[in-house]
């Protein structure tokens, strides 16, 4: 089928080699005049056939608002809006219900595969009426793992997005028991063969898993990781994951946990470290009156 | 190659299975007298040719230890003790410097893949002296699965259940960060198929493991887990992790959590948590002066 | 000075009284008919001589905005409003943006002290503009404690309502520490006197502090704690400081653990642990193909 | 009366000079010539009368065990040894089982106060036969503040030492939490006078507290503890709090994660967190197959 594509970057521009791959016909849209094959979200509305389907891969925030709004003026009623960038699941409800009252229709698609997608197929998560999810069946049949799997529909407007929330929020957990893990058989003079035991991993113990795969390829790159620094980003979901979390009064320490380490990671120095050391300070070092 | 086996449980009696499925000759012995080949330890080793091997898969702590000492009055100059159960790699340390004496030889291993294991082999983690460890390779060899990985010499004496015991922290922080993630989505009031969004997971996500594959047969049984109760006992490996990590001033604040979370599940009501309730009805109920 | 007091529950009306002792003129108004001064916020009005100052002590969300609509209909331009309830300070500012367009005025104050204010006095918190804040000052010396501390103009609109959620935050994480330090002296079999040994605590050591004097008041009169049940609410104003340390990129590792630790308190069966209890059956138990 | 003093630094320095000035004759021994009464243990031993009561204010660990072990060459049965420092608490009944033997007495004074004790009184929590300490109770009395409070027998050997640790885990607790919120006001942007907001919750707010008392000296002096680099060290205290936490199926979030935080402090870059960035750019950048 015909569908557009608005943001052609590492994933956009990947999801549409894949479709155009599995035959789909894609006209693309993107801030870079390069990578485009029209020159504004007019032109690729204009390219497009009633009712359309425009798919979004935005980065979040501002840009996808931008993006929405604008598309707004230039779709007609029976249209769809796929908003398969990272937005928080209460902003696709509030898109979803203005979007409504011109006849427009939207459906949030998280997407989860990173790089690999484009080979190994991407997990897609939708949310939205099944009417509309009907309608794009062929792009996420195209998008997703050949074997079949890697789909849901996971509920309303704004489902796709929380569950992809929260599959990130999971992924945090996981990479932090990797990274402490590994911390504590690197720091411990007790194992000669740090990168040989989370290789052995891979095969016939519990915590087998694709990010073992990729911290063990990391490792033969660099056995001591000692090109990075250990300085983390977080991409917003991990703290919408712990929001939300706190929203519904549901205890996640260990994702809250990670989010923390990486909050830490990123500080040249600590102001509540400041706190303790003048605290220690006062009670231990020399007193005076107060 | 002929092997003696110890502790013929649910580990022990399924390796020693996969052993003689590989071709080799195990003597096995058990307490419980309906699984075992041999009444006695003493008689078991009197069927092993000398220099002897002896597998132990006896429950950690006292049992072990005993098994340890008796056999090193049976056993001789040459002999091999592999220690395959759950021990505190300190106590290899100690049994090993103590066998030592005797020109008795120890390493430890650590295993992991559970019920799992028979079929699709284990992930070996091996402590001890390389000389000693060459001994065993034809039992390690079919102790691991078919494909070749499952197997690491971490290092010397205690290392094997050092990095199990670290492969069993990374298994709590895991199991933590989907359960997490199961609570918040289950609690949410957003997602309406849970189960199916897991499913969905296992294919072109970031989080996909065998892990995940297990939650999932277990939903696939029990979709919303009212089978179970809420309480999670621990095997004693996950706090040895969070004590080393203290020992070595690694923080391991996930992995930490997920022990935590354990222990409060166990508690039918916390104390602290009345400490809590108290200090808020003394300051916001009615004064009475100190 | 005249001032009106909207809500005259147990904080409202504790500060009405402890301001009449002070020799101030307070005007009440509750939703109660029984503890009023007069039947409406017009009656209430009407009773006080522009410019007015009316202090809200209303619970917080819907009840304290409902409040500041109304009076916003029935003040003059000129007139004050003071929100001495628990707002979230976002939505300090968005009143006061409204309000300001009236030509009223809007400063927001963090109360803290419980029912022992009425004596010793409150700590007061104040956010908002100078000049706002000059026309109550009567007001708040009486309120703060008669040594003269006890009062911080922290910053501007909603500035208030920040500290106090702080403060609260901080509540949080050392109630929190003192829950899990008896905890651990009553489960470990080791101590005799845990009654005694806060007790002691009270002169000399680090940990002395005004919790820790409420704390033995609770011992004393119940030493077990055993008509208390482990169950303690969260009143907000945690869920908010974790929530704006996650906007700020801030690690607040141990208040947040005190929130989630109330989280836990008042489920009667965990989600996340029946997850963990599938998981350790899926690869403990007994096999069945996948 | 008459008492050895076994260490005269900081702590053992002030206190031998407050139970000089309550009126006790102290003899005190250091390694450092110029603060010590008599030039060796013997000579100490010999300057006091049978039976003898000496107390070690010595470093934990090594020193104090040494301390110990030579004592208990030269004393006496029927003499007491009063083990003042840090010990831990295991380490406090093998000594006093190895000194029964030898009719030496011995028991455990955890000493809280700091440089402010000389003046003020100090915490002294003790663990011990009470006939034992029954024989010191009026060095106990000049030690403690003038008030008679700030004492507790908490329970048989090892039991001071205990509530003393779990004294510091709480103030571990405590001062994380105060360092969360100073982040918090300073990095918000919100807060216009954090110092002064600190300063007003000294009276009538639910914070009020000896530690809040030390944080306003500090911030008077520093207002942004701009002096100081965010790094804190631990006594070794907290990590026995938590390890004692974990042995006892205690819950200990708070505890746990002020003592991470301070490890977190002091390592200039984290490996975990290099892991973190490594997985992050597996999945996130361009990828070559496995």
């Amino acid at each position: 089928m015909r569908v557009g594509m608005v943001g052609l970057g590492k994933m956009g521009g990947n999801m549409a080699a894949r479709l155009r791959d599995k035959g789909h016909d894609v006209v693309g849209y993107d801030t870079d005049p390069d990578s485009r094959d029209v020159d504004s979200l007019s032109a690729l509305v204009g390219r497009l056939d009633a009712p359309r389907v425009v798919w979004l891969m935005v980065p979040a925030g501002d840009p996808t608002s931008k993006a929405v709004q604008e598309l707004g003026g230039l779709l007609e009623p029976g249209d769809l809006i796929v908003e398969g960038g990272n937005s928080h699941y209460a902003h696709d409800r509030q898109r979803a219900d203005e979007l409504q009252r011109s006849g427009i229709s939207y459906i949030d698609a998280g997407v989860s595969g990173g790089v690999w997608g484009r080979d190994n197929g991407y997990g897609v998560m939708v949310g939205g009426a099944a009417e509309d999810i009907a309608r794009v069946e062929p792009v996420l049949t195209a998008l997703t793992p050949d074997s079949g799997g890697g789909y849901v529909h996971a509920g309303a407007v704004g489902a796709g997005h929380f569950v992809k929330m929260v599959h990130n929020g999971i992924e945090y957990g996981m990479m932090q028991a990797f990274a402490e893990g590994y911390e504590l058989m690197a720091s411990s003079g007790i194992v000669d063969d740090v990168v040989g035991t989370f290789d052995s991993w891979r095969e016939g113990t519990v915590v087998r898993s694709w990010l073992l795969d990729l911290l063990v390829r990391a490792l033969n790159e660099d056995p001591e990781l000692a090109s990075l620094r250990g300085y983390a980003d977080d991409s917003g979901e991990g703290r919408w994951t712990v929001q939300a979390a706190v929203d519904h009064a549901v205890p996640a320490p260990a994702i809250t946990a990670a989010l923390y380490a990486r909050f830490s990671s990123r500080q040249e120095d600590s102001p509540a470290m400041r706190v303790i050391a003048a605290l220690r300070n006062q009670f231990g070092g020399h007193a005076v009156a107060p």
